[in-house]
C-alpha cells in the first residue's frame, strides 16, 4: 500500500474550513458531522505552509486533541527551533466505518525536520503515543524526552511495526533541565494520572514560562506513586506563567476526581466479600489499578491471573522497571489456574468496553480457551464506559448476568476512578499556575468552553483565554497574545489495516452507502461494432434486498435497464458515460420509489 | 415489495437457542452480540406453534422488551381467549445499519386470530404503539383499548401508512371494566409517566389477578396530571395479585424518580435568568415536558414557537383532547417569530438525540430554514440522552457552543426527569401490590435482573421471580407457576424503508462487510464455447482502497484473477462456481496479506 502523509490527503483545515460538513448514517446510528462550522470571522484563508523562521514570536499550534478526545500532538515553534509534545491516536467516529484509527496530519512540519528540536511524552497512553511509530520516521526520527515507563511501553509497541525505525529516547524525570535549541528549555513536573510516571511540561520560551498539564489529576492520596508536585507548581506561579494548557476532559464534572485509595478500600470491601471467583475487567494501561488489585489480592490471599496481551506488557515493563509491586507467586499462569480453588482466585483482563476481541467479551461469549462464566462468579467492570460504548458494554452485561454471575460496575460502586481533574481541580491548577493566557485542551469543543467558563468563573479575563481548533495557531510576542485565523493542516489521517492515509472521504462516503442500503451492479455486455446489447443485463446486489425473495422487483428493474442501454445512441464516443449516469440515475430513483431505500447503483457495461 | 411476517424470517429464538450468537463491528465501534448465551437447562428443544387450547391454565408470553428497551409486546393466553398488552417498535442496535426500526414477531399468533379478544395500549409512546400500523391489520384488527390521549396519537400516526386499516379503538379510563372473551376482565389503573393518559394493566384472570405496570413512575407533585393512583393499587394488593409485571427501564438506579414539579422549577430559573433567546430541545413525545414549557412561558412572559412535524402533531392532539393548556397566542406561527424580540421567545423543538434531520440538529449545522444560533442563545437539552447517542449528542453540543451559544443539558441541572420507577419507586409498587409471582419487564437482562435483585430485598422467594427472556412461554395453573423452556418466535422484524421483514440477517451481513472494508467485482467475459478468457478481467472497487492510488495493487489483482481464471478447466459444467469460489478465496487472502483489509469479493463471469 502506499502511503499519502504528504500529498495524498486532502487537507480538512487548512486556510478556509467548510461551514457545515456533510454527515451520514451508519450502523443504525445517527452520526455527528465531521466537523462543526466556524464563525464567519475565521474563513479567512491563510497560506499552507507558514515557511519563515517565527522570529521574536512563538507560535503555539494544536494538531490534535482539540476539537475530540484522542489524537493529541501540539507543537511550540519559536525561531527555528520546533518542540513537540506527544504524538497520539483516536479512536475512529461512528461515521468511519472500519477505520483502525486517526493519527494527526504533520503537513505543516514538512520541510521542518531540521528544526525539530525534541519530542515530548507526557505519559505512556494511546492518545499521547499511539502515532509516534507511524509518525516518528518521516519527522527525521527526533529525540524523544520522557519517562521511563512510558519509554518501555513505546519500545514495546515499536517493535510491531516492522518498518519503524528504533526510538532515540532521553530518559528526564522531576530533576531534569533540557534546552531545546536556542529558544526552549523543557523541564517535566510531577502530576498525577491513572498510569505511572505521567508529567506535565514546563517550556521556558523566550516570552515567558508555558506550561502543558498533559493529562493530569490531584491525587492527595494515590497508590503507589507520590502525590501531584504542588509545590513545584506553586512555584511555577510565582515566575509569570506566561499561559497554561490544561486539559479539559472532565472539565464539566463538579467537585474532585476521586483518589485511587477510595477506589481501593471499595475493591478490598468486594473482595473481601466475594463468595467465589473475581473477575476484574479493566483498561490495558490503567496501571495504577492493577497495582491496587495486586496488593489487594495478597491481603485477600488470592491469586491472580491476567489475561489480555497488551495488559500483560504493560504489566511486565512496569514490574521491571519497578513500578509495580508484588510478590513473587502473586501472577499465576495460565497453566496453574485450575489447580486454584475459586475463592482464591482473580482474573483480570481486558475489554471492560466490550471490545470484540477482547478477553471479558470472549469469556462472556463462551469463545475463551478455558474461562467460564459460572453462579458465583463477581465481575467488576472497573473502567468507565467511553461514550459510545454504552451499548455494547450494556449487551455484555446482559450476557454476564445470564450467565448468573455478579456485576458490579461504577455506577453502583466507586470501583473505578478517573485520571482526569475535575473542576475544583481545574480550579486548583489555575490558582497555582496564575497563567495571563489560558488555553484549554484535549477535548471536544463543549469540553473546553466548560474549562473556558471555570477560567472566567476565577477572574481570568475573557479575552486571555484562546478556544482554538485543531490547526489553529496562537501567536505571542512582545505585544501580547492571540489566536490568529491561520489555520494549518489537520485532517484526519485514517489508518485502516496497513494502509495510512489512503482511505479517502471518497472511500469512506462509500462504505457509509453501502452499509445503509447496499448495492446493485448492473451489467450489460454489448457488442462493440454496433453497440447492440447481447441477452438481457445481470444484476447482482448485496445488501440492499434478497433477490430470490424479490423476483418480481428484480426483473422490473432488468427490464427498465435495458431499455435505458436501447434508447441511447451507442456509437457515440460518451455512450459508456453517459448510459452509466443515466443508469445510476433512473435505476437509483426507480428503486427507491420502490423500497425507500438507495442502494449504490454500479453499472458495468462490457463491449465484446 | 413483499413482506414475510409468516414465513420469511428464521426465527432468531425458537425452541433451541444458539449458545452465542456471531457479532460484527460496524461503524467503526465494537457491537454487542444479537443475542447472548443461555444457561444449558433452557436448551431444549420445544414445539414453534403450541397449538392445543391452554386449558385451566393461564400463559403469558412476552413478544418483545425482555432483552431490550422497546418492542413491548405481551401475551395474555387462557382457553380460547389472548389479550395483548402494548405492540411496540424498537431502534436498531448498531450491528444494523440502514434498518428504520424493529418490531415484533407475531408469528406464534398465527392461526389464533380469532382469539384475539382485544389488544391493551398503556400509552402512546412508540415503544409500545409503534409495531400497531404494521401488524394490527395481519391480527385481523382486533378492537383496541386505549386512553383518550393515546388513541389520538395512534390514529395519527396510523395515516402515514396507507395499507394499515382504520384502527377499531374503544376508549378506557380509571373506571372501566372490560371483559375479554370468558377469561379476562381489564381495567385500567392510574400511573404517572411523562405522558399523559398512560395507565398500568390489571388483568383478573380464571387464577387470580396480574398486574402490568406498563412504563410508570410516582410523581407525587405531577404537572397537568394527577398522582398515580396509590389506593387503587393498594387495594389490588388486598386481592391476592397472581403477579406483578413492573417494568425496569430505571431499576439500576437508586432513590426516587424526579418530580416534574422539580424540572419545572428548574427550568423556571432558567428562563427567567436568560438573556436572550431559549431554545429547548426534547422527545416529541415527552407532552408534560411541553406542558411544563407552556406554562412557564406565559409565566416570563415569552411566545413558544413549535418545530418539528412530530411534536406539533402531538401538541395538538393533546390540545384539541383538552391534556395541554395554554392561552391562546402563546404558541406563535412561524411568520411571527421574526416579530418576536429574542428575549420573549422560546423555541420548542425535536432533536435532542442529535437525530440527524430533525430540528436542533438543522439549526446547528446552519441548515435550518430560518433559524440560526446566535451569540446570547440559551440552548436547553430538556432530555436524557438515549445510550448510543452519546457521541452525537456531544458532537451537536460541541458545534452549539462553537456559535456562542450557552447549553445546559441535564448531568448540569435538573432539566429533565426520567418517566420511569427508580429503585424506591419499584420497592413501593411491589410493597404496595403484595404479588405471589414477580416479573421483572421492559429492559434488558442486566435491569432485569437488578430489578429481580430488589424484589429479592424485600422477600419475595427467589423462585416465585421469573427473568424470562423474549419468546418464553410462562404457565400458570392451580399447582403454581414456572418459568417453561417453550419458546415461541421472537425474532427481530426489521423495517427498512418499505421492506418489513425482508431484510434478512445475509443482506445485514453483507452490509456490516461492506461498512468495514468495502468491495471488489471481478469481472471476465469468457467465450462460450472454448472457455477462453477474452481481455483481461476487470476490477471495480468501493470503499476499499481509492483505486486510482493504487495501481500496483489493482494490476497485481487483476493478474492473479487472470492466472486463476486460466488454470481451471473452463468445460466442465462446474467450472462457473468453482472459478468464482477460488477467486473469492484467492483473492480476499491476497488483498489481505497486502492490505489487512478483507473486502468482499465479488466474481462475475459473462458467457459470451
Amino acid at each position: 500500500m502506499t502511503t499519502h502523509f504528504w500529498s495524498g490527503q486532502k487537507p480538512r483545515h487548512s486556510g478556509v474550513r467548510p461551514s457545515a460538513t456533510a454527515h451520514a448514517k451508519t450502523g443504525g446510528a445517527h452520526i455527528r458531522p465531521l466537523a462543526g462550522p466556524r464563525p464567519a470571522s475565521h474563513q479567512v484563508p491563510a497560506p499552507l505552509h507558514h515557511s519563515e523562521p517565527a522570529s521574536d514570536r512563538l507560535r503555539i499550534i494544536p494538531l490534535g486533541g482539540l476539537e475530540e478526545v484522542g489524537r493529541n500532538m501540539t507543537i511550540f515553534e519559536y525561531g527555528n527551533d520546533i518542540v513537540i509534545v506527544d504524538i497520539g491516536l483516536q479512536f475512529p467516529e461512528e461515521d468511519m466505518p472500519g477505520i483502525d484509527y486517526i493519527i494527526p496530519d504533520i503537513n505543516y512540519l514538512k520541510g521542518k525536520e531540521k528544526n525539530i528540536r525534541g519530542v515530548i511524552i507526557t505519559h505512556g497512553h494511546y492518545d499521547h503515543i499511539g502515532g509516534v511509530p507511524h509518525l516518528v520516521g518521516k519527522l527525521g526520527n527526533p529525540i524523544i524526552y520522557t519517562a521511563p515507563l512510558t519509554a518501555g511501553i513505546m519500545r514495546k509497541r515499536q517493535e510491531e511495526f516492522r518498518d519503524a525505525p528504533p526510538l532515540r529516547i532521553v530518559l528526564v524525570n522531576g530533576q531534569t533541565k533540557v534546552p531545546l535549541g536556542q529558544n526552549f528549555v523543557f523541564e517535566p513536573f510531577h502530576i498525577n494520572h491513572n498510569i505511572s510516571d505521567a508529567f506535565g511540561v514546563a517550556l521556558s520560551t523566550p516570552l515567558g514560562l508555558v506550561l502543558h498539564t498533559g493529562d493530569f489529576k490531584f491525587d492527595f492520596t494515590p497508590v503507589n506513586d507520590e502525590p501531584a508536585d504542588l509545590h513545584r507548581i506553586a512555584m511555577f506561579g510565582t515566575k509569570n506563567v506566561l499561559a497554561l494548557m490544561s486539559e479539559s476532559t472532565d472539565a464539566e464534572s463538579p467537585g474532585h476526581q476521586t483518589s485511587e485509595k477510595v477506589v481501593g478500600e471499595e475493591l478490598d470491601r468486594i473482595i473481601a466479600a466475594a463468595p467465589g471467583r473475581i473477575i476484574i475487567g479493566t483498561f490495558a494501561s490503567l496501571l495504577t489499578r492493577a497495582q491496587q488489585i495486586m496488593t489487594l489480592a495478597e491481603k485477600n490471599n488470592r491469586k491472580v491471573f491476567i489475561d489480555g496481551r497488551s495488559m500483560i506488557n504493560n504489566i511486565e515493563i512496569a514490574h521491571e522497571l519497578g513500578y509495580m509491586k508484588y510478590k513473587p507467586g502473586t501472577i499465576i499462569e495460565e497453566g496453574e489456574v485450575r489447580k486454584i480453588p475459586d475463592e482464591s482466585l482473580i482474573v483480570v483482563c481486558t475489554g471492560a468496553q466490550g471490545e470484540k476481541n477482547a478477553v471479558l467479551m470472549r469469556i462472556a461469549n463462551e469463545e475463551h480457551r478455558f474461562l467460564k462464566i459460572k453462579q458465583n462468579d463477581t465481575i467488576i467492570f472497573s473502567s468507565s464506559v467511553v461514550p459510545g460504548n454504552e451499548r455494547t458494554v450494556q449487551s455484555l452485561k446482559d450476557t454476564l448476568v445470564r450467565h448468573g454471575a455478579r456485576v458490579v460496575h461504577s455506577k453502583m460502586m466507586d470501583v473505578h476512578a478517573g485520571g482526569h481533574a475535575k473542576q475544583e481541580d481545574l480550579k486548583l491548577m489555575m490558582r497555582l499556575t496564575k497563567p495571563k493566557y489560558f488555553i484549554p485542551i484535549h477535548g471536544n469543543r463543549f469540553m473546553l468552553q466548560s474549562h473556558a467558563d471555570l477560567a472566567i468563573s476565577i477572574g481570568i479575563p475573557k479575552e486571555n483565554i484562546f478556544i482554538a481548533d485543531n490547526g489553529q495557531v496562537m501567536e505571542f510576542d512582545k505585544k501580547g497574545a492571540r489566536l490568529t485565523t491561520e489555520y494549518v493542516p489537520s485532517e484526519y489521517v485514517m489508518v485502516d489495516g496497513l494502509g495510512v492515509g489512503d482511505v479517502s472521504n471518497v472511500v469512506l462516503r462509500d462504505r457509509r452507502v453501502m452499509a445503509e442500503d447496499g448495492m446493485l451492479v448492473v451489467i450489460a455486455t454489448i457488442e462493440k461494432k454496433t453497440g447492440r446489447l447481447i441477452g438481457n443485463p445481470d444484476l447482482i446486489s448485496r445488501g440492499f434486498i434478497y433477490m430470490k425473495e424479490n423476483k418480481e422487483l428484480v426483473e422490473k428493474t432488468r427490464m427498465r435497464a435495458k431499455k435505458l442501454l436501447r434508447d441511447g445512441d451507442p456509437r457515440s464516443p460518451a455512450f459508456a458515460e453517459f448510459i452509466k449516469n443515466k443508469i445510476r440515475n433512473d435505476l437509483g430513483q426507480f428503486l427507491y420509489t420502490q423500497t425507500k431505500r438507495r442502494p449504490m447503483v454500479l453499472p458495468v457495461i462490457i463491449e465484446v
